[in-house]
């Protein structure tokens, strides 16, 4: 059977070293990954919780020896399998019975043909929505984290942690839990008060860090240099590696749910850029696999002006500058100093999209439009993607005439009081009909 | 082909009379449904937005000519079939190319294996968690909703509404949205922020009454009588018959999700009942079907002690006597006065189950522990299940040795103030190593 890899950046032939982790547990059985590859040199090493890479401190990724040559049976292989993100188990770095361990098997959310939505803003290429709320913690951060979690356990971790603007805290904390595992996770203190009870409800540790996301993600790289943290998997940390992949499956889902083809154009909301970087990923593998036909796609990223350092390099042509203080009420994009900004910047400009931001207000519109045309109700994270789309559209960047997924990749329960204040009841009025017909809704 | 029939309380033989509708529609085209037939007098009437029989005033509910005579072929068609409830689209009253229509495509969601939480209960026989929080608007009300919206369509009414406890009023909001529907929904004053805001962020009205949840019932039966209610659907009043169907497909999953089999025991909460007694009607038709094995079950029913009118007119032996004020932070389960109450402990008795109730201290505490064991958060009426299931295991009327399934019906995120209190951060510190060593969490 012919092997097929794909990197995040360049494609690398150097051979794997021992695929013995260096944790002191068994080697681990982590699926067809076979090693860590350096995105910038290339150099592999063997898989464990490591995210660096000792050559030139550039990040590390999984390497794949994915099974390739028969896309039809592999299309059909998936297609039986479960209803779950684990139906491309054989595409991840996770034991071929992942389905079967105790975890909160997440994905295969819908994709949303927006019809109704289309007609409001003058697409006709068809218009969807891929609808993350529907994940068990209701974000897409649950698809990482069970990535994680197969690592985690592989490498004979004990404790689940990350550092989280929210939905991480909450999916990392509700997927400790099913498994066993101890957890203690990190958050800048202020965050939404319905994503810290999800973050504490399930019962680990939460620590509340006194400072911003960026602070918060220091100390965490520092607890992992220490004592303190030995035995932890951080998700976004020393298993990030692992934990990335876990947005490719976003990208395996859109193509299935469109038939096995490639969207012509996606909006990718940006905090650290992971995101948007893997499902890059996932639809290159698609189409190394042959599992969709080739052809040109575009990728759009999505920031909130209060907190856009991606948007402003992408526009000015610089590097990417950190944001010191994030503003912005998408609290779960507040990433200052987004570690894959430059990858997002590169992706955008080789597939033909674009990079874009939008205010508070803008998001908050979204969210609304999007509630009243397709019934989905998305987090300020969601308004921010919609809401650039339509500032792209608008600006000629995106065309209408192709066809479009936007991404919503949280819950709007968790950014209640983005919408508050004007979701309320039309009238408040006695049990009477003479009452209503005096409120004039009839 | 055979036909087989299941009605909730006898099967009856009565002809159907003309399928035409009343609504002045042309004739609807709802599946497998045939006809509404009285639960009480089994008199049979044309299919149509009606809820109460002519001859008796009993309640309405759908008769069916249902696919007999291969079941496994028909549960081959039902696998391969679309991963929401439109599997089960042959056994419900809906058109046959309903997953193609605008809706939000509920359903399938998952049934957690409990093995962490069964350790802690002493549940030997297996214990599952059927978790409808997954749904689209994160209640079990998704499903009867989606039935009530292709009803609200086949009879051409124009305006969705409903009396709701709030999870009714989001998902009548958010599907009426889907279709382009208008909606209208009523809720009594005062429930949880979240329900509130998603009841109202759809776009369409809301109307809070100043009253309780019985009062608002009242409103809209009266609504329906008056010219104001002209061309309007009620889910669960007028659309009743249809509404009711959604929740049959609990039953449905759950034993598909089983391998095809029935549970031994099943704990439902109990609102108004409906979705107890419907449960009830799927499982029956899947043994009518041949699609399981027929054995006895055990269905146990759960309240909260602050809103228990059933659970003490079968701990009394008396009739269902009419809550006036409920008072219970399981508002989502506060109806006073049940519509399906009577039905509800007919089958617990015959099935051999029993009904029971909890306190709010006791839905706490369940809440945490299906959280901390699982990671499963769930809404209070979760909390209200899983602790008459740990009240009904201590007692001895469940038997921990048999496969058990405890239904989660809603979302914790709505409603956050019951774990609030308790969910918080273990600790707000600085970002440094030493801090978090003075917080004693390492």
């Amino acid at each position: 059977m012919a092997v097929q890899t794909v990197a995040s950046t360049s494609p690398t032939d150097s051979p794997a070293d021992s695929p013995a982790g260096s944790s002191g547990s068994a080697e681990p059985s982590l699926g067809a990954a076979v090693a860590l590859s350096c995105r910038e040199c290339g150099t592999r090493t063997a898989l464990g919780p490591h995210f660096v890479c000792l050559e030139c401190f550039g990040p590390l990724e999984v390497a794949y020896e994915l099974p390739a040559g028969d896309p039809a049976g592999l299309r059909e292989r998936i297609e039986a399998g479960p209803a779950s993100m684990w139906r491309y188990a054989p595409l991840l770095p996770v034991p071929a019975d992942v389905a079967a361990k105790p975890n909160l098997n997440p994905g295969f959310t819908p994709l949303v043909q927006a019809d109704r939505l289309a007609a409001e803003l003058g697409v006709t290429g068809g218009l969807y929505v891929k609808d993350d709320s529907g994940n068990p913690t209701h974000s897409f951060k649950d698809r990482p984290v069970a990535i994680a979690l197969e690592a985690a356990r592989a490498f004979g971790l004990t404790t689940l942690s990350c550092s989280s603007t929210g939905n991480l805290a909450g999916a990392v904390g509700a997927a400790a839990s099913r498994a066993g595992l101890r957890s203690c996770v990190f958050i800048p203190d202020g965050l939404e008060q319905s994503k810290v009870v999800m973050a504490a409800v399930y019962g680990g540790d939460l620590v509340a860090i006194d400072g911003t996301y960026d602070d918060v993600n220091r100390f965490c790289s520092e607890l992992i240099g220490d004592p303190l943290g030995e035995g932890w998997g951080f998700t976004n940390v020393n298993l990030r590696p692992f934990y990335a992949e876990g947005s490719k499956t976003l990208a395996y889902e859109i193509c299935e749910q469109l038939g096995w083809r490639l969207p012509d154009q996606i909006v990718i909301p940006v905090a650290s850029g992971c995101q948007l970087v893997k499902i890059d990923k996932g639809l290159r593998e698609l189409i190394a696999l042959g599992l969709v036909e080739e052809k040109p796609y575009r990728i759009f990223a999505a920031q909130a002006e209060g907190c856009a350092p991606v948007s402003r390099a992408f526009k000015d042509g610089s590097d990417v500058r950190p944001v010191k203080q994030p503003d912005t009420i998408a609290k779960s994009l507040a990433i200052g100093d987004p570690a894959d900004g430059p990858y997002v910047i590169d992706i955008c400009k080789r597939t033909g999209g674009a990079v874009d931001d939008v205010d508070d207000a803008q998001i908050v519109d979204s969210i609304r439009l999007l509630a009243r045309t397709e019934g989905v109700f998305a987090e300020t994270a969601g308004g921010v993607t919609l809401g650039v789309t339509r500032k792209l559209i608008a600006s000629g960047a995106l065309d209408p005439a192709l066809s479009t997924v936007v991404l919503n990749t949280g819950d709007g329960l968790k950014t209640l009081d983005a919408v508050a204040p004007t979701a309320r009841p039309s009238a408040v009025i006695a049990p009477s009909l003479a009452a209503f017909r005096d409120a004039g809704l009839a």
